[in-house]
């Protein structure tokens, strides 16, 4: 690269594979390893961006998803306001998926070509078509400070054949995602450009590793993406239907082999001890749905085990959900209220499950990354996984 | 009475008859004309008890209601926590409804008699029965800081033979009431008892005009009211279905006439607009779901008139809700923002819309208070009416 650099990654410390360090965007630092909540449609649904930035839970980066914002409000709009940090109102760092996962899951609805992926919007109806060349215009509208390429995932349970085919396309789209997006850089569309911290400005570009649970086709997969040459690389293509012993091949296999001196961001992944278990092989950088989800359908994560708010027992609890968690909602509220809450279909129980498990999350995160820090990471890591296990519920 | 009293009322200012002052119950001081966001089941509606007692809003009392909290989650659970402000988490002031309004409004699924009001539960079918007397119990049991007497309501366009049958019978309810109230006090049934403010401790009780839109028996209720005694007086059966001319009819007529050294509680009453009107007609107390209800339908009340965001004119609006609020929804996010969050069915364009709705109704009365002290609420009257029809939406 004849640009300065659109990010810094820097190890700090480390024990066993397990990293802690800085990756500084355009927005400022961010320390590692960090769980990135999901904010889909420019929202994390539940939850005021107050909140977030809140000592509670101080998200540093969040995510934004190219297919549902592209969809819907459109990029006209997210433009008008001046990129998507200005439109929602939020000034720590964003990453933007690609969109290449979402229309993979749209299944029979759509099509898959050389050139890109046509499907059927389910907002209206109307025919659309991604390409990496379409997705890099968009994230670029969008101005995320990291962009994802545009990539193809493939099940599962995908066959050698079928899956070396969809890793091929998925490289071969890795380096169009490239090209794109180097010229878009060039041309100034990036709506987010914010110079800073001696970076460049500009936006950063994350390979992603595709291959299944074929560990020989993962090893090309990144083989080839570093050939590229990202600011970063992902896993993508696990937690979709796969046995959760042959994900933890995958990042066995591949997260040490990843290039050191860049940010591994395992894609989608996943529960609290996922979490854990993904760092203590080397993993720097998570998102996943299950906080603020599970925490809308009535379902808490706790230090001691998930806890289901709607069961009978907890009706007359005045105990907080978890009795070790210092966040706000734990501060302040019972297990029956929250349950009353969920049982009558009140708003607030899912705001505040969603509150409590983001910070279940990202505390987990922070004792993750300060007993990296300290050399105890293999202590808090069989204590958290001996703890989780208390509830047995 | 032959005990301290249970709340303090001050009018310290007057202007025509708007009156701003000071009511101070057990759990501290709250300046009048004061609104209070209704919290029927314990909650009020998609937001959080620390908003309610941020600067932004500062909520001093909110509402409570008998009907829903009796039904779920019972008594018993509520009783297992020491009350309603335990349970739920909230310290400051609690009116509570008397449920005698929602049993009425189930009508045909109603049955009342001399004894009282039998129904069917909403929430699992049961036959329940509500009076005077299990009125006050739960209220007891809840330990809001102000209880309702437990009346029946008219609707607006009843007769006179009808009107006067009813506001007889809520005459007998409200010395029942009364009778049941100061048993439970004596044998310490209130579970919010609190010593404080050289105040009794214990919980007041409101009485409650009725009469439909018939002056002569509005009258008389309100003179049987004071005779029975109590340490507030509300105005019922208003905003019920009748003209608006007919509800301020009413309004101006009784208002005046109800006890000046005791605060006067327009019940469920209104639009911003009613509540300036009613102030300046003398009273001092208002609930209604209005800003929490509209809130969650997209209806945003603003300075300048009330503000549909899911109107396509807002779609690249970057302009906040409304340019003179100070609220963090108004310093933070745009109106195509709040629309395209609408639009996607995200829970945060509810969240959102309920704060700076609750905003704009807890600042209009602050503005309320400070004209009324300052010797200017008619000129402020004038120029919010005037404002109020600038947006012509």
């Amino acid at each position: 690269m004849n640009r300065r650099a659109a990010l810094r990654f820097e190890v700090q410390a480390q024990d066993g594979h397990a990293r802690a360090g800085v990756l500084t965007t355009r927005r400022g630092p961010i320390e590692t390893p960090v769980f990135m909540p999901v904010g889909t449609a420019g929202t994390v649904k539940g939850i005021r961006f107050e909140e977030l930035e809140s000592s509670d839970l101080d998200a540093r980066i969040i995510l934004g998803n190219t297919y549902h914002l592209w969809l819907r409000p459109g990029i006209d709009v997210i433009k008008a306001a001046g990129g998507l940090h200005r439109f929602i109102g939020w000034n720590r760092a964003l990453l933007t998926d690609s969109g290449g996962f979402q229309v993979w899951s749209l299944g029979d609805l759509r099509k898959i070509s050389e050139e890109g992926t046509e499907f059927r919007s389910h907002v209206d109806g109307s025919l659309r078509f991604l390409s990496p060349e379409v997705s890099m215009e968009v994230q670029a509208a969008l101005g995320s400070d990291i962009v994802m390429v545009f990539d193809e995932c493939a099940p599962g349970n995908a066959s050698h054949e079928d899956t070396e085919r969809s890793m091929q396309l998925t490289a071969r789209w890795a380096q169009r995602s490239k090209t794109s997006f180097d010229q878009l850089q060039a041309t100034g569309a990036d709506a987010g450009r914010l110079e800073s911290n001696e970076l460049s400005g500009a936006q950063a570009l994350f390979g992603i590793v595709q291959g299944a649970s074929h560990l020989v086709l993962r090893r090309r997969s990144l083989e080839q993406t570093v050939e590229i040459g990202f600011d970063g690389y992902a896993i993508g293509g696990l937690s979709v239907g796969e046995e959760k012993s042959r994900m933890f091949e995958v990042i066995d296999e591949i997260a040490p082999q990843m290039p050191k001196d860049s940010p591994r961001y395992l894609m989608g992944v996943g529960t609290p001890e996922d979490l854990v278990e993904s760092v203590a092989r080397g993993v720097d950088m998570f998102d996943c749905v299950l906080p603020t989800r599970n925490g809308r359908t009535g379902q808490a994560f706790t230090s001691r085990g998930k806890l289901n708010i709607k069961n009978a027992q907890w009706a007359k609890d005045n105990r907080p959900l978890d009795e070790s968690c210092p966040c706000s909602v734990c501060r302040r509220h019972s297990r029956a209220y929250l349950r009353h809450l969920n049982m009558s279909g009140e708003m607030l129980a899912s705001i505040l499950l969603t509150h409590h498990n983001l910070a279940f999350f990202l505390d987990t995160m922070r004792g993750v990354r300060q007993s990296i820090r300290s050399g105890d990471f293999p202590k808090f890591r069989r204590e958290f996984t001996e703890r989780l296990s208390a509830n047995g519920e």
